[in-house]
C-alpha cells in the first residue's frame, strides 16, 4: 500500500518544560485494519496534562512513551475502512488514536459517535473523557452536599469548568482558579461560576489564600485538585473539618521538577500537610478515569441532556494541523490555552 | 473542705522535645461536687502521643493547654463523693481527669466501667480510646480484605498492636515497624504479626523499605499511618494501586519541628507523596477518635470478647506515682515505652 500517514513521535524526554525538540514528526506507511480491525481518519485529537507524565521515564499509572514511539492520546474520526461487522466507512469514532492522522484499532476499543447529537469533538472533551473526569471525581469523591463550597483549579479547562457547572447544578457555591483575568471573566459570566480568583495576579501562596478566603466565607468543603502547586498550599489549610480533595492531577508540578528523580528544595511541606490532612479530618482520594468506564453511561445520560440544553457550556481551543500539536500542548503546559484544546486533524 | 489534691500544669511551651521544665507538679485544694457532679480518685491515667500536639500553641483539633494549665487526658479511678443518682462512693468510673490524683466531673461524662469484666486499666488502652482508635480506622477507612497486606507503625503501641491484630482475625497478613528487636519479636510471638521491622536498625527510609519489600512480597493495601517520619517515607511508594490509609497520628513529627511555625528543611516530600496519591489511587483518610464515639458500644461488643478469651492480647508500661508522669511522657514520645503507657496515681 503506497498511502502515507503522519503521526508525531518523542524524539528525546523533556527536563522541565518540554520544547519542539521532545518532538518529531514523521510520515509513515498507512496500516491496513486486520481481522475484527478499523482504519480511521483522524478528525479532532486531544491534548490533555496528564501526557506530560508520560513523557518521563517515571513510574505513572501507565507505561512510559518510549523514545520514537508514537505520542498517546484520544482522538476522533471517520472511519475509512473496516473489517468489523460493527463499522462502516464514514461512521464518526472515538479510540486512542494518539498524535496522527490515521490509526487502526481494534473494533471493540472504538467507541461509535452520533454527530447528530453533538459536535464530534465535544467527545474529547466536555462529553469525554475531561468532562467524565470532572464527573466522577466530583460526585464519587467529592460526595457533595447543597450548601457547601467547593474550589477547582484551572476553572476554564475542561475538568474544572465541568466540575465548577457540576457544583452549580447541585446547590454547592462554586469557587474558580485560573490563570489570566480573561479566564476569571469566563468562569463567572460564561460557566456560572460565583467567583474565580486569578492565580497570576497574587504574589504567593499566602496572597492567593487571602483572596480565596474572601470568596470563601465559610471555608472549603470540597478541594477538586487538577493543579496542585500554589493552589494546594492556599488551600489545604483552608478545608473544612470533614472536607474531600477529589486528585487526579498536578499540572502545577508536570514541568517544575518536583516530581523528577531529583530532591527539591525546600521546604519540606508533606508533615504540614499530613496534620491537615488528619486535624481537618480530610479525605484526599487519588482516582484515574480510566479505571471507572463502567461509570460513563451514567456520566452521559445525566451530562448529555445538559450539555444539550445549554445549561452546561463548554468552550474549546483548536489548532489547526498534526504538525502543530507540540506548540498547542507546550502553550497549554503553560497555560496559554483558554478552553478544551485540541487539534484539528484533517 | 481543708483536704488537697495534686495536679500537674504546662509550666512552659517545649521546643522539640519536652523535658521536666515544661511540666510542674502543684498541690491545690481539693474539689467539691456539684450538683449533678462526681468526685473521683483517681488510680490510673493514660499517657498519649496526641497530648504532645496540645502542648503546643498550634491550630489543632482541640484547644492548646494553657500555660499553668492542668494537662488534660483520660483516667480512671474510684468514685469517693457523688451528688449524682448515676454513681455512688465505691463504683470504677472512666472520663477526662487529665494529669491528677483527684477529680470532679459531670456524671454524664463519665464511663461507668465494671471491674468484674476486665482489669479497670484496659478501659485506657485496649478497650478504651486507643484500642478504639485502631478499630474505627482500620474497619472504617482502612476498608480490609482478606488476603491484603497491612503495615502498622508503633506496632507495640495500644493502637498499633491493636490494628495488627484485628488484621489477623480478619485474615490479612500483618507487618509491624518498631523501634527495637524486643518490641519486634513480642509483636510476632505475642500479638501474631507475620513480621515486624526494627525501624532502628534502618540506616534510611530506603533501608526501612528494603526491608519491608521482603516481608511485603504482594505489596501494602493498607498503612495505618500513626507514626509518619520515615516509616511513612518507607511505606509511601509501596503502597498498591486501591490502597487505603487510614491518618490518626504522626508521633515521628510531634517533636520534630516538622510541625512548628517555621520551616522545615527539605527535600519537599509533598509532590511526590501527592503523585503516589494519585497514580497509586490511594486514599488517605485523617480521623480523630472523639468524632466517632457514637461507634463505642459496636467496638466493645466486638472486642470485648476477643479480649476476655485471650484472641486479642495487651501489654502495659506501668509508671508509679503522678509526679513521674512527665518522666514516662518523655520516655514514651522517645519509644522507650513498651506497650500502652500508664501512671498508676494511687
Amino acid at each position: 500500500m503506497s498511502e502515507q500517514m503522519q503521526r508525531i513521535v518523542l524524539a528525546k524526554r523533556p527536563e522541565g518544560q518540554p520544547g519542539p525538540e521532545n518532538f518529531r514528526l514523521e510520515t509513515v506507511a498507512m496500516p491496513s485494519p486486520g481481522e475484527g480491525e478499523v482504519l480511521l481518519k483522524v478528525l479532532y485529537m486531544s491534548l490533555d496534562p496528564y501526557m506530560r507524565g508520560r513523557m518521563d521515564d517515571a513510574k505513572s499509572y501507565s507505561t512510559p512513551v518510549g523514545i520514537d514511539e508514537q505520542m498517546g492520546g484520544g482522538a476522533v474520526g471517520e472511519v475509512i475502512d473496516s473489517r468489523s461487522p460493527h463499522f462502516k466507512p464514514g461512521d464518526i469514532a472515538m479510540g486512542m488514536f494518539g498524535w496522527a492522522s490515521h490509526g487502526v484499532v481494534k473494533a471493540n476499543e472504538l467507541r461509535k459517535i452520533d454527530p447528530e447529537v453533538a459536535p464530534i469533538s465535544t467527545s474529547l472533551g466536555v462529553l469525554g473523557m475531561p468532562g467524565f473526569t470532572g464527573w466522577y471525581g466530583f460526585n464519587m469523591i467529592g460526595q457533595p452536599k447543597a450548601g457547601e463550597t467547593l474550589v477547582v483549579g484551572a476553572a476554564t479547562g475542561p475538568v474544572g469548568s465541568m466540575v465548577g457547572q457540576l457544583a452549580k447544578q447541585k446547590g454547592l457555591r462554586a469557587v474558580g482558579v485560573a490563570g489570566g483575568a480573561d479566564k476569571c471573566a469566563f468562569a463567572v459570566e460564561e460557566l456560572g461560576f460565583d467567583a474565580c480568583i486569578d492565580h497570576r495576579a497574587a504574589s504567593d501562596a499566602k496572597d492567593l489564600r487571602k483572596a480565596l478566603s474572601e470568596v470563601c466565607p465559610d471555608g472549603i468543603d470540597i478541594y477538586f485538585e487538577n493543579v496542585a502547586g500554589i493552589t494546594l498550599d492556599a488551600v489545604l489549610p483552608m478545608m473544612n473539618v470533614g472536607g474531600r480533595i477529589p486528585l487526579c492531577g498536578m499540572i502545577a508540578w508536570y514541568n517544575s521538577g518536583a516530581l523528577g528523580a531529583g530532591q527539591t528544595a525546600g521546604p519540606d511541606r508533606l508533615p504540614k500537610a499530613w496534620r491537615t490532612i488528619l486535624v481537618n479530618r480530610l479525605t484526599v482520594g487519588g482516582f484515574i478515569i480510566s479505571d471507572h468506564f463502567d461509570r460513563f453511561g451514567d456520566f452521559l445520560a445525566e451530562v448529555g441532556p445538559l450539555v444539550n440544553s445549554g445549561k452546561i457550556v463548554y468552550r474549546e481551543d483548536v489548532t489547526e494541523g498534526l504538525e502543530n500539536a507540540p506548540d498547542a500542548f507546550i502553550r497549554m503546559l503553560g497555560g496559554k490555552n483558554f478552553g478544551k484544546t485540541l487539534v484539528k486533524v484533517a
